[in-house]
């Protein structure tokens, strides 16, 4: 997940299905940006046009397998879980009050904060208006369930702010809430349109989910900010404790005294940064991510080899973007 | 709908299953709140329990009449959009940095933007997956269209802010939006799980929807504020242009003249309230009004006396409200 390659190649590994209905992904989007008039295409169409990876579109094509059952219903599926991703985006702008995202302006910094706050429960909307058009309430349930746990990690991440206590099993229960269950609800909502397996294929996204997630939380302590796009440290201005300052805490005991509210600057949390690093907790908290990614790959059912192959491939990309 | 005694009324004038059924609302609304731990028993928790009149349920079962077909699906619909509406009260209440609503502190006072912003998301994403368990997939897509377009008048409303040469038509549009299509879906949801007639059960709560935001502009420009609990002109101070301010500009040159931006404090807005109401148009909005609402009424298909009644009740409810 590294490069634009890296995702072409996942693309081309999972079937010509797979190109196809991105591309029919694309259109759609697109389509449903220009649909709601100058507001929504000016804004929402902006924020679903920056695009990203599709991580989670893929992840449904590729969970379907190559010949869906359903076609029509994987897109909507694949629509929908884009949508929520991007709705929980701008909020997320909003509240950090971001000015870019991925290199463009964010919609609060070129609307203001009622627009952007609006244009996200627009896409929210829009996601589940996507999915009920499918007609399959299994699949509405799903996707209901996973942006619930999205708010709720949301609000987790919120109530334990600045608490440097907070367990290694209240952060993954936190990582599963507002970043997994979203991966699982992609792979099972594939599944259902397409080859089966939805509880299995569920799982495997929910714990791949899990590392992408870890992994992320690890790069925003060991940087460098070339490859982020961003300082080290921002989950520590935000007073969010993630998996290495929680190591961290047992190996130093000055981090273990730390005060979050006494980090109030960049080079401060930099240095924080820099004593998490010294601890020598990086390396295991990789290490934990990749024995999900590990785990995921064992527990996938018994699919044709090429779905196998790209499944595992995007498992090995997780961890690859954030070599 | 001026007090918790007419609303009893209306209650009472529905049939035995209207207080059956707004008592389960409540026990359910209340369960939901404590089942998603203490952050959302909480946040959500309050403003949910706080309630309100719970106009839009009560909607829902007087649609659906004495007997519904489905009753379990009655009462999910009027969980769903008490939940959609409320989820856009907190994101206002965000958007508007209230401290009070209902006599009770915001979410956003009380735990902040961000609790407050992911707070109205879950109750957004709850509302979906009430309807999902239900399993109508045609009941979801009128949800989800109203909450989108709830949302895009949101936008509509933002995007003409300060525009004092917006046309009556477009403000209609953008009420019919941000108001209308709620109570509309509210109507059609307890027609399709009773007695059906769904499109003009449909149609009637357009038209009262329609009536009430109508009430509630012109409400906002005739004060007094010990009705209305808060101060005269707030619509001006936001930018907002209402149709009191339209028809009002084509009275008066000083009003076709004025540059909203210059409208700054409360006692400005006083003042321009006051020219409004003096230039006679006050009279004219509420007869519009009273015409969608006699429009609804009219409207109504062959339904039992009782139900038509409370129906009626409800209609007239909306304009006592505001008389």
């Amino acid at each position: 997940m590294a490069s634009a390659e890296a995702v072409a190649a996942l693309v081309e590994a999972g079937g010509a299905h797979v190109p196809r209905l991105m591309e029919r992904l694309e259109v759609r989007l697109g389509e449903l940006a220009a649909s709601h008039g100058d507001v929504l295409g000016e804004h929402a169409g902006a924020t679903i046009a920056a695009g990203g990876k599709r991580l989670r579109p893929l992840l449904v094509f590729l969970a379907a397998g190559p010949e869906p059952r359903d076609e029509e219903g994987v897109l909507r599926a694949a629509i929908a879980v884009e949508l929520i991703h991007s709705a929980t985006l701008v909020h997320d702008d909003v509240l950090d009050g971001a000015a870019l995202r991925r290199g463009r302006p964010t919609v609060v910094a070129a609307a203001g904060r009622a627009m952007a706050t609006a244009t996200g429960d627009l896409l929210f909307s829009r996601a589940f208006a996507e999915l009920a058009r499918s007609g399959d309430p299994e699949a509405i349930r799903m996707l209901s369930d996973a942006s619930s746990a999205l708010a709720e990690g949301e609000l987790m991440q919120r109530a334990d702010a600045w608490d440097v206590a907070v367990t290694r099993e209240r952060y993954l229960a936190r990582c599963d809430l507002k970043t997994a269950r979203l991966f699982e609800a992609a792979c099972r909502l594939g599944a259902l349109g397409g080859a089966g397996f939805p509880e299995e294929l569920g799982e495997f996204g929910r714990r791949i989910g899990l590392a992408f997630q870890l992994l992320d939380d690890v790069l925003d302590v060991s940087g460098p900010a070339e490859r982020t796009g961003k300082h080290r440290g921002t989950d520590l201005l935000d007073g969010t404790v993630t998996l290495p300052l929680i190591l961290a805490r047992e190996e130093s005991v000055e981090l273990a005294r730390l005060d979050l509210r006494s980090v109030r600057t960049p080079a401060a949390a930099e240095a924080v940064c820099e004593a998490i690093a010294a601890s020598g907790v990086l390396d295991e908290a990789r290490a934990q991510a990749l024995a999900m990614v590990a785990d995921a790959k064992t527990g996938l059912p018994d699919l044709a080899d090429a779905q196998r192959a790209a499944l595992e491939l995007v498992a090995d990309g997780v961890v690859d973007r954030f070599a």
